[in-house]
């Protein structure tokens, strides 16, 4: 059964082959999909035929979102921890332990009620692709639980036993880090695509250079592919080290030396950028234009978690891009779909040339742009075909 | 026929007899409405029975968002304008003269059509009470044309013929108000309830102080309420001027002598800051925390429109409103409630008390909080009951 889709009036595919720009932007545009694959792509007045119709009235019609970096398998929310931090009012809540306690007194049916909940809401946004990190277990069994949840929902799985050091590890953080490293990692891999570690020496709850290294070393070892929350808070060592071992993606990228700007242009390693963080902790934003003038590739990321960040909205986070970071409307669209699909090591999404999956966002507006140009209003949709 | 509300895990009434503090809030409520209006009004446990049910499974309910500021009659847009804008790339499209040849080129349908549009996004993101102002039409017969579409769908219609100096009018300002406050208030007034002037001596396309008075005066004495653009891009007189004149609203606020504070606080005329045009402008946003401690009444409005600000969306101004000028979540849900409310000189909307319009938005959370905790994510809708 093979669908045309007609009426786009401005069609992303992110191959400059297809179009024009870094984009591949065609207008008047036309789309073959066949067995959940785009067959054909081009201008509607060279379309053939299939044996359905579809027709998006003008529209813009791109990638589904890829979001590269979330954490999504959680109990409980924080929202007054949130109105606390904004406000300048002090709290005391327990932080990301609040969290940790929730998900572990949860049962698999809440969490999985939960998870697809938040799934579905980024997918009513646009968002076709998603990654899932573990992190709010942080004992064997809750890592491993929150890794085969999320394997239930996504291939884009990422074991991060090493999220904190957590409470009853206190001041034991070498011993916390034996456990990720050993039976944590042995009981989650099975279910993980990828390991992750919080490296931020500023943090006593985080990772420093050192237990990140052998964290990555470990999870290769295994079989993972790597990635790492790196710089947040601090110029440290996160990003380096993500470069130095091949990471796919370095997330967050707050705080750079020109070293680690050097470092990542001239690496496989995707900068991702989470300016949803930025706007909820009101901290100020990674700069995104240095990072593309130095030539490294950019991905936006929702980080979507109850505690930095509670948006599940890539639009929001391009909107952001643009506003704060220095990036271009085609720049911002192109790192939520092709940047996210790079941090993932994904060719199949993120695009939309022949033979790639046919994840299509649908905007309720005739361009991209009006992803920028009209923020907060939710314009993005997935066309289901 | 009377429906009974059960389910809200919050309720927003606005009313502090009603609830706790200034929002009023009532936990596990109920509600019920009858001919449109609010009925019954507290505890779950109390509720009285109704001809029909309708459970909202522990959502938070709070008064329709009251956008007391929208430019919503017009026709095409101004994205590549935008995108210059943000970029920093030169740009010469025409800026506002050309959404005005836009709208004055347009059929009646077409407006009513686009704006049926923008009313109905609105809504889809809790908005139930909107002004739209004229002001892309400049002529005696576009303004009217734009006045008598607009009270088809609000009666908050706003005549603001003094939008700008229309080009064929350029070196002739006086000319121009002459007819502003000569034909053109006599053709739009009976389709008009307010009258506007963008008064701003820092642009040449602009009314200065005493064109702005003329033009309120003139107003006025047509039988129109008072509404001032005041204070957009520098500490000019129109802020004064409104309280002086007692306008209902001063609207931007963005720039403010401590004598302009002084005057909101001591006034009736309520300051609407509209966030979404700094955010889209990329100007420093108005400063809400020294007006509410100085005690001026606040509201929040969205400024719709295809030039500086291009969001529908009272959500977004909100989660700006608390990252970006000091206020708690609170005081934002208040001020895009009740505040929109007062600066519309309404007291059946924007509560949700006794009498009250029984204008419901629901959230797709617990609490009002998510608004901002959760920015960018469509919550918010309208329960139809
Ligand atoms: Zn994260
Ligand atoms: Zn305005």
């Amino acid at each position: 059964m093979s669908t045309l889709v007609t009426g786009i009036g401005e069609l992303v595919t992110n191959d400059p082959a297809l179009g024009s720009g870094p984009l591949g932007l065609v207008h008047d545009a036309a789309l073959v999909v066949e067995d959940g694959l785009v067959a054909w792509v081009g201008s509607a007045a060279a379309a053939p035929d299939a044996d359905r119709r579809t027709d998006v009235d003008g529209r813009a019609v791109l990638p589904g979102f890829v979001d590269s970096h979330a954490h999504l398998v959680f109990a409980g929310d924080r929202a007054a921890e949130f109105e606390a931090r904004m406000t300048g009012t002090p709290y005391d809540g327990g932080g990301i332990a609040t969290t940790v306690a929730a998900t572990r007194a949860a049962t698999d049916d809440e969490l999985r009620a939960h998870l697809a909940r938040l799934v579905a809401e980024m997918r009513a946004q646009g968002t076709t692709t998603v990654e899932v990190k573990s992190g709010y277990g942080l004992t064997v069994d809750d890592e491993a639980r929150a890794l085969r949840l999320a394997r239930e929902v996504t291939p884009e799985t990422t074991f991060l036993g090493a999220h904190v050091v957590p409470t009853e590890y206190a001041g034991r953080a070498d011993a916390y880090v034996e456990l990720v490293t050993g039976p944590m990692l042995a009981a989650g891999a099975p279910s993980a695509r990828w390991i992750d570690v919080f490296c931020e020496p500023a943090s006593p709850h985080a990772f420093d250079g050192d237990a990140a290294r052998v964290v990555l070393e470990a999870g290769r070892a295994a079989g993972l592919g790597l990635r790492v929350h790196a710089n947040q808070l601090s110029a440290g060592p996160g990003v380096r080290l993500a470069v130095e071992l091949g990471a796919a993606s370095a997330d967050h990228c707050t705080h750079l030396a020109d070293a680690d700007v050097e470092a990542l242009a001239g690496s496989g390693t995707v900068a991702t950028l989470l300016p949803g963080v930025e706007f909820s902790t009101r901290s100020p934003y990674p700069d995104a234009r240095r990072l593309l003038d130095a030539g490294a590739t950019v991905a936006l990321a929702s980080d979507c978690n109850p505690g930095s960040c509670f948006t599940s909205s890539l639009p929001f986070c391009i909107a952001l891009a643009v506003r704060e970071m220095g990036m271009t409307p085609a720049e911002a669209v192109w790192a939520a779909t092709a940047g996210g699909a790079a941090a993932l090591r994904r060719t199949d999404v993120g695009r939309l040339a022949l033979g790639s999956r046919a994840d299509l966002a649908v905007l309720d507006a005739p361009s991209y742009r009006h992803l920028a140009y009209r923020p907060g209003v939710p314009l993005a949709g997935v066309l289901d075909v």
